[in-house]
């Protein structure tokens, strides 16, 4: 975005881009924010994430996984644990996606009205 | 996300849900990242957001718009010109998503490798 950076996720076949499709997702931004509290078994994450199915949620872990942002701690107990954690990395990543749920919550009465009037006038 | 806020993006049927699963898009943020420079045509939009198609571009400009994002000018010139500019609720989401971009491009060398590791593994 800027000409300073390696990398610039407004060109097409930028590697960067390929994050930001990850990152700018509502899925990976509520669990990553979730997430930021600590620790946690995927039941209470998808408790937490309310409407996340099983398989979203799966499928977002796993992204979040190999992207090295959250770490899967699997414990042989019976029945088996698995817990959740972000890394560093995601740790980072936190910040950015908080402030854009922080932004949506602040912000959706002002968006609200904005749908209204368009919707009247249209 | 906090028990102070009067809305939470977590709570499924709350608005502010509506809004993150707008503003937590990779073709939304490249948009606005992009719209942060300025008034700009359409085939300027189109051709700064690498790879973006024209239906997906018209689309993600109308949810921009109806949401009080982004104000669109029409003048009665031949050809017809056309232009889209932040509005001021429009450049307090621009900080949010630009940092989720400028996390994109800082981080991707961590996110390869951590990707290149995970697929090793696997």
């Amino acid at each position: 975005m800027t000409q300073q950076a390696d990398f610039n996720v407004l060109t097409e076949t930028c590697p960067s881009r390929t994050s930001l499709s990850r990152i700018a997702n509502k899925w990976t931004a509520m669990v990553v924010i979730v997430l930021g509290a600590g620790r946690m078994r995927f039941g209470d994450l998808r408790a937490a994430v309310q409407g996340i199915s099983p398989k979203v949620l799966t499928g977002t872990l796993r992204d979040l996984e190999r992207d090295g942002l959250v770490a899967r701690y699997a414990y042989a107990e019976i029945p088996p644990r698995v817990e959740y954690e972000l890394t560093a990395l995601g740790h980072t990543l936190h910040t950015p996606l908080h402030a854009l749920g922080r932004w949506a919550e602040e912000n959706i009465p002002e968006v609200l009205a904005a749908r209204e009037a368009y919707d009247t006038l249209r």
